[in-house]
C-alpha cells in the first residue's frame, strides 16, 4: 500500500484542478434549462473511468438522467465492491449569497468552494483517484469493483430504483460503498450507519379565479396565504410532535444503548448555534439535538409562495399560495403509507372556502444497518488508517434512497464512507469541501479496498 | 349643456384612441425600474392639461415623483372643485394570466382591457375629456376647477400628505372630487360616502444564517416558514376576529340604519363567488359579506416567501422568511396606533428560535362622509343624468388615504364618484374599463361641474 499512498501524495495538486473541471459542469437536475449540462457531467464521469482504468464504461440510459457505469473485476476470489455516487447537483439560488461563483471552483482557507464539492462529485471523485493510484502502482485493484454513478439523485432517484430492479445480476456485489455524507465533526472520522427517509410534497391551494384587490374583497373571501399558514400551524403541536394521524405508528425506538453512545459524542450546542447563526435551538420536546436529527422523524417546509414577493407593498388579496413539503422518516416508516396519511390528513383540515392540490414530488425509505458487520468494521479501518484517528459510529439526518433500495432488491450491506463536514454547506450557497480531507479522503478510499478484499466472503 | 353633450358623443372614438396612448405607458410606481416610465406620465398629464385648457400647469417637485397641477379659476363667485387622481398603477405580475398584453390596451367585447384602465388613468382621463368639452364649446368652465395628479398612489401616497400640507392655501377649494372608486354592480350608479384605511406591513423571520439541508438539521432547528406559518394563524381566531390586542377600540359599529340599507342593495351572493371563482365565501362571524368589506376591518396576507419555490424538489430548511400583511381599518381606527399594536403583537407572539424585523410600509386613514351633504347630493344628480338612472349610496372596501388628508388638512367634503365596475381587475390581471361607462363618466363628469356651479357656497 505504500507506494500507492506516494503516489496519491505527489499527485495532490493534479488531483485538484481535475476536480475543479468536474465541478465546472452546472450538472443541476432539477432544472429543465441544465438538461445538457447533465448530459455532459455523465459523459464526463464516464471518459474518467475509463482514463483511470475501469472497463465496461457506458452510459446506461434510464427514462431520465443516464447512469454511468464501469467495472473491474479481475480480483478472483475477493469481494466485489458496488460503488455509487451522484454526478447531479442541486440548484444554486439564491445565488446573490455565494461568495465566489458556484460553478467556478475556488480554493480559500483550503476549502475547496462550489456547487457539488461537497454533495457528491468531490466525494466520488475520491474514489476514481483511489482507483486510479491502484490501476497506476499495480496494474490492478486488490477487490473487484463496479461503479454506477446517477444523475438524478437530487430529484429523488425517480428511475434508479428500476435500473437497480432490472439489473439485478449485473448489479451482484458482496458490499455497497457509498460516499455521500458527512464526518460527525471536524476531526472525527465517523461510518454511518442509518439514514431518515424523505416524503415530499407540494400543496397548492386556491381561494379565487385570479388576485383580487385586498381591500374591495378582504373579509369576505378566503385568503389562500392565511388558509394555509393556518393548514401548517396545524400540522405540529406545541411540542414539535406532527398531527398526521399514524404518523408515528411505524417509528422504532431510539434504544437506550444508541442514546447513551450518541451522549458521549462531542457536540457542543453553542458552537453549532454560532457556526450556523442559530438564534435558539429547539424541536421535539425530550429529545436531544442529535436524536433529533438521526432517529426522530420531522416535518419540514422546504418553500412557501403566495401573492406580491417583491420589493414595496401591493394590496393584492392572492388567488393561489403554495408550499413545499417534506417529511423525513426513520424506520421502519414507509414513504407511501406516510404520504398517504399525510395526504389524507392536509384534505382533511383544509377549508371548503379553497381548492386544494396535493402533489406528491418523491421518497425514499429510510435504512439502518448492524455497526458489527465485517464490512463497516473494514471501512472503520480504513477511515482510522487514512486520517489517524479512531472514528465513531453514528446516524445522519438526510435522506440517499437509493442504501434502502441496495438492501432490499440486492440483499447486501452498505457502508457509508463520507469525508465532508456538517458545515459543507450542501444544499446551501457557498458549498464547500476541506481539501485536506479530500486527500486524506482518497488515500482513505485506497486503503478501503485493500482492507475489504480481506474480508472473508 | 346639450352641446357639450353632444361634443362628448361626437367625439367618442377620439377619446378611446387618446386613452390607449396614457395606457401604453407603464407607470408603475412601486418598481424602481419604471422610474423613468413614472415621469414620462407625469409629462404628459401635463401636457393634456395644457391641451384642454388648464392654466398654471406644472410637474410640482417632491422628494418622490412630481404632482401634476392645472387650474382654471375663472368662475368668479361659483364654487371651487379639487380633482385628485394619480397617474401612477400596479404591478403587472402575474404576467402570464393577462390575454392581451398590460400596457397595449385592447378593446374586448365592450371593455378596455390594460394595467391602469379602471384604476385610475381611465378615471381621471373622463374628467379631462369633460373639461375639454366645457371649454371647446363654452370657452369656459360653470366652477373653478384645481386638478391635482399623484404618481405615488399604489404605494402608499409617501408624499402627498406632506405636499398638502404645504400647499394648503394654494389648494382651497369648496369640495374635492375623486373619481377613483367602483360603482356598487354594472347598472347600479353609485356615490361612495365611505373608505377603509390601511396599515401594510412586512414580516422578515431568520432562522439560521444560511440555507441549511433539511435532512442533516431538520427537527432541531427552527424552520422559519413553519413559525411564520404559526405566528399568522396565530393572528386570527376561528370566527375571523383579528387577535391583536385593542384591534377593534376605536372601530365604529355599523348602524342599523346602513345595515337595512345595504341588505337592501342588488347582492347575489351566488353570482359574486361565480364571477370571481370563489369556492366558498367566509369571514369575520355575525356580518354580511357588504359589511365585511364595507364596514369591518380585516388582516390579510398580501404575499409569503420562504425557501425553494421553483418548479420541482429541493430539500432546504430555509434560513428566512417573509410576509407582507396588511389591515383594512374602519373609522375611528387610526393607522400609526393600530401599526403599534400590531407591530407589539408580532413581537409578543414570534418565539425566540428566530431573529423578527417589522416593517412599516405605509398606511392610510379611514374615511366616511355624510350623504346628506349638498356635493354630495350634487354628485347622486349628475351620475343619475349622465347613466339615466338612480344611484345608490355605498362604501368600499378599498383604501384612498388621500380622501381623509383632504379632510383633515383642508377642512372640505369629498366626493368618490367613481365608474369602475367591481371585477374590473383593478390590482390584478385583466385590469379593465367598460367602454361605455367611460363615455357616460364623461358626460356625468361634464353634468357634475355644472350641478356643482350650483350649490350655494
Amino acid at each position: 500500500m505504500e507506494k500507492i499512498i506516494d503516489f496519491i501524495n505527489v499527485n495532490r495538486d493534479r488531483y485538484l484542478s481535475e476536480l475543479k473541471a468536474l465541478l465546472a459542469i452546472p450538472s443541476i437536475s432539477a432544472l429543465p434549462a441544465h438538461r445538457d449540462d447533465v448530459a455532459r457531467c455523465g459523459e464526463w464521469c464516464a471518459d474518467e473511468l475509463r482514463r483511470i482504468g475501469l472497463q465496461n464504461v457506458a452510459l446506461k440510459p434510464t427514462p431520465g438522467n443516464p447512469v454511468v457505469y464501469g467495472d473491474w473485476l479481475g480480483a478472483d476470489g475477493a469481494p466485489t465492491i458496488l460503488f455509487y455516487g451522484h454526478y447531479d447537483v442541486q440548484p444554486v439560488d439564491p445565488l446573490g449569497l455565494w461568495e465566489s461563483p458556484p460553478f467556478e471552483a475556488t480554493v480559500r482557507d483550503g476549502e475547496i468552494y462550489a456547487r457539488g464539492a461537497a454533495d457528491d462529485k468531490g466525494q466520488i471523485f475520491m474514489h476514481m483517484k483511489a482507483i486510479e493510484a491502484h490501476m497506476k502502482q499495480n496494474g490492478r485493484l486488490p477487490v473487484n469493483i463496479k461503479v454506477i454513478l446517477e444523475g438524478e439523485e437530487e430529484v429523488g432517484s425517480t428511475n434508479l430504483d428500476t435500473f437497480i430492479g432490472e439489473n439485478k445480476a449485473a448489479l451482484a456485489a458482496d458490499v455497497v460503498v457509498i460516499s455521500d455524507s458527512t464526518m460527525f465533526a471536524r476531526g472525527v472520522p465517523s461510518i454511518c450507519y442509518g439514514l431518515r427517509g424523505l416524503v415530499y410534497c407540494q400543496i397548492d391551494l386556491r381561494g379565487s379565479a385570479t388576485d383580487l384587490h385586498s381591500g374591495s374583497f378582504g373579509g369576505a373571501v378566503a385568503n389562500p396565504a392565511f388558509v394555509l399558514a393556518q393548514m401548517i400551524a396545524g400540522m405540529k403541536d406545541r411540542g414539535g410532535h406532527i398531527k398526521v394521524p399514524g404518523f408515528y405508528d411505524e417509528v422504532v425506538p431510539l434504544t437506550e444503548a444508541e442514546r447513551q453512545a450518541w451522549a458521549t459524542l462531542p457536540f457542543n450546542e453553542r458552537q453549532y448555534k454560532k457556526d450556523f447563526g442559530i438564534p435558539k435551538l429547539t424541536g421535539e420536546t425530550d429529545y436531544t439535538t442529535l436524536e433529533r436529527t438521526w432517529a426522530r422523524p420531522t416535518l419540514e417546509v422546504n418553500g412557501l409562495l403566495s401573492g406580491f414577493t417583491g420589493d414595496g407593498a401591493k394590496t393584492v388579496l392572492p388567488a393561489v399560495a403554495m408550499a413545499k413539503i417534506s417529511m423525513r422518516l426513520v424506520p421502519n416508516q414507509d414513504p407511501d403509507t406516510i404520504a398517504r396519511r399525510f395526504e389524507d390528513y392536509v384534505r382533511k383540515i383544509a377549508p371548503k372556502t379553497v381548492e386544494l392540490t396535493v402533489t406528491r414530488m418523491h421518497g425514499g425509505k429510510p435504512w439502518m444497518t448492524a455497526y458489527d458487520n465485517p464490512y463497516v468494521q473494514a471501512a472503520g479501518r480504513a477511515i482510522e488508517r487514512g486520517f489517524g484517528k479512531t472514528p465513531v459510529f453514528t446516524r445522519e439526518g438526510g435522506s440517499i434512497p437509493v442504501v434502502s433500495t441496495f438492501q432490499e432488491v440486492l440483499g447486501v450491506p452498505a457502508v457509508l464512507f463520507g469525508v465532508a463536514l456538517p458545515d459543507d454547506n450542501a444544499h446551501a450557497p457557498n458549498e464547500k469541501l476541506d481539501v485536506g480531507y479530500f486527500h486524506s479522503g482518497i488515500i482513505a478510499s485506497a486503503l478501503l479496498y485493500d482492507e475489504i478484499s480481506r474480508v472473508a466472503k
